[in-house]
């Protein structure tokens, strides 16, 4: 089985950076399958790497490195780190973009790299003079996912570190009431049966499908889990989301239950509920965005 | 020898979602050589998908397997179809998106894939909990094609089709005077000894070139076959290229035929006539778009 | 070990086209670990091409097979030629975007490659019907790339040349003072001890970082070879970096080093001095364009 790296980084595909990281991979390791992740997060956008990370991570073959090169700190003292889970690794600067992953699926441990072993120039001493302040993409993290491709034990890489720098998905918040959902008041730490729920648009994708933090799984039942057809309905009734000044009835089972060209809401391939448009982009539509709120109101 | 797989989508590259079809296809196949064809097809653009996989598909070896995800009914009841050719198979949603392949190389069979033991959940029981009404090129069409690259029979995949969705290339129209082809009357089947014929751009490439729907086969001789060197002419005369509102004298056997910064008209790599400049952009210089017309007098 | 060959061109994403050239090669050489080294080059833009491949090449394993389309001229008598230098096989139109790379790495010897033998139609016979005037990376430099990756000896691919066309990077001026570097008076062959450099912006990557021409090199001591931490000073001075109507104190050891949003001058990963904006883009704060000077005041 040829081993799979998977690269997401905030590089563009402008320059020669991912193309200079392959080369640096494909030099130790011949037999790797590299593969593009995304190189388009926004420049040190760490929030928008590490949902990228988190909703694409585990449809990858076990054992896969996952590389992350999003790193406004490259140069400074800040860590890159490796993370050993369950089914595969990570290597990342130490700026929280693992951390959504790391919720996901616990870490076995996690290393500061420092072997310079592993590093330009010593990995390939015809290279370069030194390892770079402004690549390191290129003079650590390329090489050491190399080696680990080739079964380096990520033991070897320097010490086990208990604490890494965490990032959070924003949490959904509980109400009673779809007013109190508006000013903030009275939340509630888990969901009432029949209430109303608040969120907020955390990814935008490039069809402008605006992506929530609602993760299907926290709604009570009848809207989780969800029934196997049709619209989810709360005693017969379409529940009401609110994104911007759009009310939408109902969440939808599939783009098509709209008609082309009005928003709907549905639950998308990550799990999250999505205000998206039949043929057409809710980003466009709406306005909406990253950070901006989403009202579900299941209390008809 | 390593199976072929290309992909063709609508995604883009800013999102996870190429990558994660890479990580589905190879989980099953490891050995398989994923090849990006394109992934900025216009959003649910079928005609353009079409194009771009009918002037591609033939450049790549026998057995590959085209999967293409242009996926507007995506969660409806579309169907997903599987196309045998004598040398390749195809893979894709039934919304017309093969139909130019599979009139220039007609299908043994094509198949409605409807084998979940090749959809997720079953491909891989451990990522998700079931086919999601979003992402069925995660779900279904990667995982097929994954299968279909490790020798799986496309006959095991569902039941034969005898009928697809349809779309076609817009068929060029011949005239005997070009003021006829202006106000469309006395429309001829087949091109006259030396008329008038009238195509429309398809596609537009990223330099900026006006590719036709004007096949170099459909003219008759001195036309075609073409002379090995010069220009194109008819005796002796150039030919009259109409292009918005500008005309081109002459068909040019390469860019440089005419200064930097002039218009041409040029048979391309397709074999189709293409309005281009020399060194720029024809679609920012004639501000043609897809649907517009250009016409051919060649009696001279 | 499976040979290596990348991908420069100024296709862009958007077509098939560097699908279609992977098609071919893939076809012919099923082992070969094809590359995108970068397709966002500008249209025709060789200076360009150029550069990304003179910082990119020496990242790839020896032996990688560099293919190049930038190609103005394609359908013209402009020859194209094969390279072979010590470590790597270089493959592109001779359109003088190899003499950087070059004059870094001296060839062997160069080939006016000529050899229909490993073009289309020959190389693919059933794929088309001669070589078209408008791709040749299609018709030629991939198919040559595949059979070289599979060991055809690149002298089989024509005669040797002695000349190929050549593009130089901008060199840096010297001066003592800077009153001097901004009338272009009193130009010095060397570098003097304490000085002034007058250099330009030659590329600006997706960062928006300005790479200037000035090689950490051509600075006499203490300035090269540089210190091991902290900022470069001469005699305990900041030197002064003038960029546009910007002056910057200082060359920074890492971005870091000055606040977030704020210019700062830094000797980048391939080793050219850099305009850089912590955590922004110094291409959009400071206006400058390809060609823009850059002033270094070392005399303090």
């Amino acid at each position: 089985m040829r081993p799979v790296i998977t690269l997401l980084t905030d590089f563009g595909t402008k320059d020669g950076y991912v193309g200079i990281m392959k080369g640096i991979i494909s030099g130790i390791s011949p037999d790797a399958n590299i593969i593009d992740l995304c190189h388009e997060i926004g420049h040190q956008d760490i929030f928008e790497g590490a949902y990228i990370l988190y909703s694409s991570y585990k449809f990858f073959p076990r054992g896969t490195i996952h590389v992350v090169v999003v790193d406004p700190g490259v140069g400074t003292k800040r860590k890159i780190i490796c993370a050993k889970t369950q089914n595969y690794l990570f290597l990342a600067p130490d700026d929280g973009i693992l951390s959504l992953v790391l919720n996901d699926e616990k870490p076995d441990f996690i290393i500061e790299v420092t072997n310079k072993k592993y590093f330009l120039p010593e990995a390939c001493p015809e290279l370069v003079s030194g390892v770079s302040n402004t690549f390191h993409g290129r003079d650590i993290l390329a090489p050491v996912a190399a080696y680990l491709s080739k079964g380096v034990n990520p033991l070897n890489l320097g010490k086990k570190l208990t604490k890494i720098k965490e990032i959070e998905l924003p949490a959904p918040t509980f109400f009673e009431k779809e007013a109190d959902a508006r000013t903030n008041k009275f939340v509630h730490a888990t969901p009432a049966k029949r209430g109303v729920v608040k969120g907020e648009v955390i990814y935008i994708d490039a069809f402008g499908n605006l992506i929530t933090n609602l993760k299907q799984d926290i709604f009570p039942p009848p809207l989780f889990p969800p029934p196997k057809r049709g619209r989810i309905k709360v005693a017969g009734e379409d529940v009401i989301v609110t994104a911007g000044k759009r009310k939408i009835r109902g969440i939808s089972p599939s783009y098509a239950d709209v008609p082309v060209g009005k928003p709907l809401a549905i639950f998308g391939s990550s799990g999250y509920l999505e205000i998206s448009v039949n043929r057409g982009s809710a980003h466009d539509m709406l306005g909406l965005r990253r950070g901006n709120s989403v009202i579900v109101n299941y209390k008809i």
